[in-house]
């Protein structure tokens, strides 16, 4: 009874840390680059680069190496650091990169994400990327856990205790920390304006008031939740930057609704998954205005005349895709690499709430565990 | 009436041309290298790579682009060139590189893969490369497509045409030509010794034998396949040089028995997807002896307390997969490089087959174009 109530307490009102932690991403991504981030100066401070810039600016390439909702921030900063930064990024399973001989070079930056710190195929893909002479820097949550100390530098992400095995937070404090690193290394290279940089800054900035936003939408991703929480598959389509959160998306809902879903780059649906596509199957297509939005319009129109069901995430304001799509899901407009940021929001609501309706354990799902420290 | 004689002719006594495709591979693979390599005198002779041998001896990166079917023969190409050629290789999305603007370094070699050699979007990405700089490859099987004509120098695959929608033999006659390509790097960089370049020209050549005896199991996988023929969905995994066969077999099913089947790197079970096992879930582990064996054993132990099914693809006379599982496929021993072209042939048979009993089109599934040449 006790526990119940520190339970309760340390759920601050809200029925699961699932919940809680989904709302506290306002908060923690403002702890995220809090000091890190001088806006009105225009200069972003990071001990662990500051301290390695010659290696960063040096880099040919950056290796990243994570597991499961870490490995999708990783896809995440693939294309904010190629974008931002013009260095190339090969992101890799932990497990595979660590028993494959991977080719390392000595002008290559690996870089490790766990929320735990505690993952042991990225501890081990770390002790092999040492040994093969690389410099490797770390990216956790869990202060003083074994990756933070085993890597050669590294960037705390700040996001606060996480106890709902699927990740939300972390995943979106990860990529705040990956941007801040990309725009750092994107001004000290050159690779941007100082305009865009600015820009950039007051963007993230607004980060998590438009968060606060996107979590309005709430009650009406409650009712999307009722109309599909019985279909027994779903697909998650996305382009770009917001073709990991595609693969986020499905996982949540993998993880905690049991329901099969599965996430795909949206022009790779032609090669085959479009062949699943019938009036069962719910597609969720992120199809915000920046990033391609007249390809995914023309990806919307190809499943809604294969009969399936479109829930479209969509930019505050948009016309095109709420006339095609069954049901549109809005988010604030930001600048093209920060729309992860948003566009994972109603994601985590839509499985938070199929889960709960299917009875599921949503802080707990069956089989998985919080930080998986077994090979 | 004609047109169905002709396609019975064409057919050559096969029920469809997927299965027809599937029992040609065999002599497809022997086609393709055949000319190519002489395996007596220890040489590969490639045109398309003779003529650019510097380029590729100077290579510090191969970016593979391409999609589908032949997206995951690049995924095996990148562990076979990194193994043996001892050189980094990124594989992506043609759609998505084609629209991120990527950094291409002047030392990059860009191979595109396309069985027609007509899909638009990697069409696209040849376009944008050169204009880049890089030097393209293109390995297409239709001869004089519009990629075999827009790339700088390539090989054909040599299969032969491919009619069924579902690709199959262009998909190991495409790891048969990146292999040869690997082989030869290899040598001429010195990063295989001299007996494991004769050694695996030898195994190369032994492939299609033990396809043929691969083929043998045909009778097993159709009794395997009326055992699973109404499963909702199925899970495929596979680590290292199988993870990417693992992806094609789930593709397969996807496309022809519009089975919602996904395919994972066997280690990221742990990190979401086991929450989706349970007494209904098939699941297809790749478990040859080479390549981990005791970890894809430990993994098979999670499925299976956790009550999942499990068809296990082993290595001719396997023990300890056998006695775990529900049922075992064997294929031939290889060495491990070359396993992805054993592995992938009961798991086309098992697509086919599952596709069939449920009264699919097999040869022309809905919704599925043979190449995509649309954006």
């Amino acid at each position: 009874e006790l526990q119940m109530n520190l339970d309760q307490i340390e759920k601050n009102g809200y029925d699961h840390f699932m919940l809680k932690e989904i709302y506290e991403q306002p908060d923690a991504i403002t702890d995220t680059y809090r000091g890190r981030m001088l806006v009105d100066k225009g200069i972003i401070r990071m001990a662990g680069v500051d301290n390695n810039l010659e290696k960063f600016l040096n880099a040919k390439r950056i290796i990243i190496v994570a597991c499961g909702t870490s490995w999708h921030a990783g896809l995440v900063a693939e294309y904010i650091f190629e974008d931002l930064a013009r260095i190339p990024v090969e992101v890799e399973y932990a497990s595979e990169f660590r028993y494959r001989n991977p080719v390392i070079y000595r002008d290559d930056i690996v870089i490790a994400i766990s929320q735990s710190g505690e993952t042991a195929d990225t501890m081990a893909a770390i002790k092999l990327a040492k040994e093969k002479g690389a410099f490797v820097f770390g990216v956790c949550n869990v202060v003083g856990s074994s990756i933070s100390r085993e890597t050669h530098a590294g960037a705390y992400t700040h996001a606060g205790p996480e106890i709902g095995v699927a990740s939300t937070k972390a995943f979106t404090t990860q990529i705040t920390v990956l941007s801040l690193m990309a725009l750092k290394m994107a001004k000290e290279k050159g690779s941007i304006s100082k305009s865009d940089f600015h820009l950039y800054l007051r963007e993230l900035e607004l980060i998590p008031e438009k968060i606060e936003k996107a979590l309005q939408s709430n009650e009406h991703i409650l009712e999307v939740s009722k109309k599909y929480k019985d279909a027994s598959n779903f697909l998650y389509l996305g382009r770009g930057f917001n073709f990991p959160v595609a693969l986020e998306g499905a996982l949540k809902l993998k993880e905690i609704s049991y329901i099969h879903a599965e996430g795909y780059p949206a022009a790779e649906m032609k090669h085959g998954p479009i062949a699943l596509i019938d009036e069962m199957m719910p597609v969720v297509v992120i199809a915000t205005r920046k990033g391609h939005y007249e390809k995914v319009i023309s990806n919307i129109q190809e499943i809604k005349s294969r009969q399936g069901k479109i829930i479209g995430i969509v930019t505050e304001g948009d016309v095109e895709v709420r006339e095609l799509a069954d049901y549109v899901i809005e988010v604030p407009d930001t600048v093209e690499p920060f729309t992860p940021l948003l566009t994972t929001i109603p994601l985590q609501l839509l499985s938070y709430h199929i889960a709960l309706m299917l009875g599921k354990n949503v802080d707990q799902p069956r089989n998985l565990a919080k930080s998986v420290t077994v090979e």
